[in-house]
């Protein structure tokens, strides 16, 4: 029985890392958007447990990002396949590489994203698709929603009232000339 | 001592989760970025035991996402600030939240990312910034690297061949006729 552990929130982003579950699960999903569909796929690529693999692979089941999709009768045998609700979840995987590129790969870049136009590196970027400007905290905020609930608005102004606390702090530190 | 999970992998992505940690400092990182500083914020927003919280924080700063800076000398307090690479992040945790919104939400949006000019909520989009294209799977696809390792190549390659599998599976499946 898959454990919910932010069960009691409305964060979306706390309801985001429950439906996927486990570490591991983030990596079945990346190969699944490699086009690794099969058991044997994703037990070769991550290299771990049979039992550990069934067990993620039915909680992403029952989470609703895989679904099976029986390709051989005897023996049964079944592809794991991205939901709908699975394949939306390519831009957290995209950002996740990313930032792994940008800080995480000293020896230089195993994998990219690129353009099949010229294969070059995608330069990514989040914008407002309506208004076409890239997402800065210039002009973009997070902001209340009809469902928030206590906790959430507490923590938004919790947090607008710390910011404008360091900003004080900061602009009122006497500059001391050398 | 922070166990690193997929150390000897060269994925940008795996790499990614190893810096974050546990599931726990992934709603810090949020916390953080709506402004939280001080350990009894996040303890209040979390209400995790402060052991634990200690402990996600200390792991926070080791892997440079967050870094400390004292408030108060006597006695001894810290504000935890993201750190570049942390700012970094937030592509990750705003893509986070539009699929948690988009999916996971059916009670109403309890937060969302906001065009401050009318309060109305982002459109959110990933696109490659140096075409303009949005990004899609007919225009991009993931290539490897020049410091990609073997496992990666066989990766890719066999979800390819898996993937092309299916196609010529689908497109020779016969159409019956009612």
């Amino acid at each position: 029985m898959k454990k919910t552990r932010f069960q009691s929130t409305r964060c979306p982003v706390a309801r985001s890392l429950d439906h996927v579950g486990e570490w591991w699960n983030i990596l079945i999903l990346r190969d699944a958007f490699y086009g690794l569909s099969r058991f044997d796929d994703f037990q070769k690529s991550l290299g771990i447990a049979p039992n550990m693999l069934t067990r993620r692979l039915n909680e992403l089941v029952e989470s609703g990002l895989l679904e099976r999709r029986a390709y051989s009768e005897k023996p049964l045998r079944h592809d794991y396949l991205l939901t709908e609700c699975g394949r939306d979840f390519r831009p957290v995987l995209l950002t996740l590489m990313d930032w792994g590129n940008r800080h995480f790969t000293p020896e230089g870049t195993s994998v990219f994203l690129a353009d099949k136009a010229d294969d070059s590196p995608v330069e990514l970027q989040l914008i407002d698709a309506r208004s076409g400007m890239p997402i800065s905290r210039e002009r973009h905020a997070v902001r209340p929603g009809p469902a928030a609930d206590e906790a959430l608005h507490q923590r938004l102004d919790n947090g607008r009232r710390r910011r404008a606390e360091r900003d004080i702090h900061q602009s009122s530190t006497p500059v001391t000339l050398p």
